[in-house]
């Protein structure tokens, strides 16, 4: 098939090069001439702007977007939808919040357009590994377009079968879903964002607690020395709570057992947001997800006011005074516990 | 009465005056002999050692332990019990883990001696409000010991009585309270802070959300700039959640709205610690009043190692790099959500 | 001054009496005639249709609406707003989303019409104790509309002042506040309630661990059976913790010890879902309002999805069975501390 | 090599049928005859007492300890301690509190005899898949036993190797660890066994989401149907959040999608707690586990005491009776959002 791709960076290049690999044609427009320029190098047909793009896609055409979320992909799909054609379709690749597609999808319908969201995962590792993508969509487009997805997705590997899947989807097992209509595609993926960051959160608790096993606020005979590069490793093998999120964190403990390299500022790119907003429509106690989520929020400050209205009141009611050591060193302020003479 | 105090800091030098100002005897003791000259200048009895203090009182004696929880604590009840006789009673008045005052409780019983804990709530403002009490031990003890309980107690004042009370213990409306047994007076007075880390926190975070309410993340139209000193100040008045803890709170804003002059380390005395440790143990969900803990941890550190274990994965699976400005400017992180043209 | 009531409800009907008993007169409107017949009674002028209400009010009018928040405040306010005149002012004093208000006062101000948002807190308790309100809007209808609020308002009453207010708004010590322009008003008063959601659960969290102190599953020496009517009362009574909706869980407590007339489901009436969401845009970490929101969604199912799904798991890797006993029976399952022989 | 057993459960009984398997001599005891006949069935030394168990193994002895956690395997390690010979070894495998094993390393050590504690996991599949082992205890012990572990461990079977581990210890890539001294073992595998909690919440919180994401109570154009089975299966593969979690609830829930054969009773091992206890005792902010174990506190009772609470307060300030209706159809209690007139 031929797949029109907007966006050329991390996600979109590699995608397009997967396509490009399995005999697909792509025409291909980033903003960054120098993008285009070396992608074209590899085969793709390079062009400089959106006009010219859907200029060289035989109709129906498809134009998958892969650009961050918010206004750049808003305003590029409401350009091509000046451009494209009764029939045609545009993807949206990215982490477009999913009542955004609702919207748009609405309003492309009604221009004869064709709009579909896929959330795709697999970051910088989906090129070799391939893309799981959730798309909603009508299921005629969806359809149509197999052909891409089936290349984009990862296929069945040497993952298990699980049991009791005979008469279902096939697709499924390869890598990608029809989850619904439009918007389907990108609440899912939102969930599964939502579902990482609870995940990430559940590890870095766990190897924190590990990690401060030693301290000397503990008694003597309850400190541990522990190695959390191993530990990680071990945990990969025949434990409850191997995943492909702790391979990862194995590798950079391997690499760098106190991670010094990293300072610890915690970004979000919106779908633990709108993941904690979905529980409170729906009224479904979600406490790890939203806890995952203020977890990196008071990772990007040096201190929240809500911590100074704690101290202006400890100083009312008992005249506390803030430590004034270096934080980290005042970081045990609790009375030990006696423990009974043996 | 008379009464012997070890200990002469914020707490027990005031409760040793608000004593003397209601007749009772006093001698005192305390590591710093300046800390007992003055208060004896007040009229106390000073004494330079332990068994000078023993030896000044009548029998039985009542001595009362105000020192921070803990080994020192510890330490001293456990000199004291070297010096007291049979029918002497020994008062722990301090923050001690309720389980410590169970294992001393007995190991005194077994010397003849008896053991009040007794939680005391008050704070600096105590010596003119009275001191909430919160009592475990022997019946015959708490009662014989009345008149100190009745003084210390800031008595019933003008808050309105609760219906349906007649006939039940009127000390309570006095507010001090025979809990029970050994240890029951600290576990309330233990359960009292976890509740109070609950509130402060509670309070904190809402106006933590009002400060934040003008910040250029936010769409134009649906930015305030709040006034949290007037807000505090209002919410005293008519709404339903006043609370001391919010009339300091409005004290201190209106003394300085920026609270610029705290940097938001805050400590935890363990009662908050223990409080938790009581919910696992009983299997009760106590999600605010650990959040609330948490979040004091949480204040005390530059950057925890699970932040940057975070980081790790997130470079792992995403290629992201974590922001390089100061975190405070990088708080918002996550794509704004499109909103449909008008 | 004069004043158009839309809604005679607990809320809408006790401003009315309030207002009525200081000599302003009131115009009232309400579906149920009854409610209509019952008010009119005490000296307002009741109507039969918003039209009646608006053609016996003077210009400029003053019209509050005291409905339920959602569509019927919406509709109501619409019909208004083809009825009144240029310069009428159309207050609403129900629980709204605050961006309904922004909206709507845009909408509003385009017709020549005011709108005020007044976030009212005071609960069944305002008709005597005065209503504690947050206002938006702009300031001339504000101002001219002070009598109205000073009226409502709780006044100073006999709460101490607080120090360092000199030269501030007067008004906030009477009990009302101008928070900013349309929409801080319910703002304001969405955060009161997420706090005020944080402060219920922090209580009731606590007196949980109090009430189960004494439970089977715990080593006899550490069990307590604990009053907690008569904790909750000596609470109020010089402890760090006093609060108005202490006194209202000691009178709950002293009527009936066990609650037992309770069933324990609790609803959310919207604010403290928009108190995190906005928590949420503004990227503060809001942990115990959150939680608190949470514990109600969970208090009125029977059993989560989620919960099913960790059932579920921990068959698959542990051949776990869920326990068959009544599930309160079988609140502790986790193994004792084996604790070493004295 | 040749071990003792005690105890044949589920753990026992695989543990044992591994090590036969791959040649070694197995001398096995069990409270229940049926179980040690069984085994003895199929080559293992059965004996009916410990006496027996202990006479039929050759000195240096070594006896692994596979019961439920607590009293039992207290006094059964009490009784060995009186069999067993200088020299000889034991192995606690259980789930044992870490403190515990600290407490009775050093008692068995004064005896002469050594102690190690191996926190095991693996569940039912352990027998093919192999066991992660974390270890604590002498280093001299922990090599001598090295034939036991190697023959337990998963081996490194055909997952990926870890970048940047040259040069360590190669036991780890075998699935198991000497963590430390003893308490280390069961201290890792504690916080393993927190951390399962938090992935385990995390996605049971996801797929609550998405099993609700089609409910009355959300806006007609922003509902989904969605096919939970059908996306946890998409999910591991290619996605960021496979894991072997994962599969266990893709494989339930394409049997089952429903889920209705499960009430929801979620039990806890005592793991959780004490992973929380140490992050508490650390002063590590550690929410996600937290909330994990919590979620399963409230999972198993039919309503708190704070529900109780809550209700009682709510019924105080304003009146607000609780619904009667089933708790399920009364989920969603706030007022809808209105949404601008496009």
């Amino acid at each position: 098939m031929q797949l029109g791709m907007i966006g050329l960076g991390r996600m979109g290049g590699n995608i397009v090069r997967r396509l490009m690999k399995n005999g697909h044609r792509t025409v291909v427009y980033d903003k960054d001439p120098k993008a285009v320029a070396t992608i074209a190098a590899d085969g793709a047909v390079g062009t400089a702007t959106l006009e010219k793009l859907v200029d060289e896609l035989d109709r129906p055409r498809t134009v998958w977007v892969m650009l961050p979320a918010g206004r750049i992909t808003e305003e590029t799909i409401d350009a091509l939808s000046n451009l494209l054609q009764t029939g045609d379709a545009v993807i949206d690749g990215g982490n477009t919040f999913w009542q955004d597609d609702v919207r748009r999808g609405k309003a492309l319908k009604e221009l004869g357009l064709h709009y579909l969201d896929v959330g795709t995962s697999g970051g910088v590792w989906g090129i070799d590994r391939g893309y799981c993508m959730m798309i909603g969509g009508d299921k005629a487009v969806v359809d149509r377009l197999d052909p891409i997805f089936a290349t984009l997705a990862p296929g069945p590997g040497d993952i298990p079968r699980t049991q009791g899947r005979t008469g279902r989807d096939p697709r499924i097992e390869q890598g990608y879903i029809h989850a619904g209509p439009v918007g389907a595609g990108h609440f899912v993926k939102m969930v599964h964002n939502g579902i990482e960051y609870g995940l990430m959160q559940a590890y870095a608790e766990g190897f924190d607690i590990l990690k401060n096993a030693g301290i000397d606020a503990l008694p003597a005979e309850h400190r541990f020395d522990l190695d959390v590069a191993d530990i990680a490793e071990v945990w990969r093998r025949g434990s409850v709570i191997p995943s492909w999120l702790l391979d990862l964190t194995a590798s950079a403990l391997a690499e760098n057992h106190t991670l010094d390299s990293y300072s610890g500022f915690v970004e979000d790119s919106g779908e633990g947001r709108w993941t904690v907003n979905a529980a409170i429509d729906e009224a479904v106690p979600a406490e790890v997800l939203t806890a995952a989520l203020f977890a990196r929020f008071r990772s990007r400050q040096q201190h929240t006011f809500a911590e100074k209205i704690l101290s202006a009141m400890r100083a009312g009611f008992g005249g506390h005074k803030e430590p004034q050591q270096h934080p980290d060193a005042a970081r045990q302020s609790a009375p030990e516990i006696i423990k009974p003479k043996a």
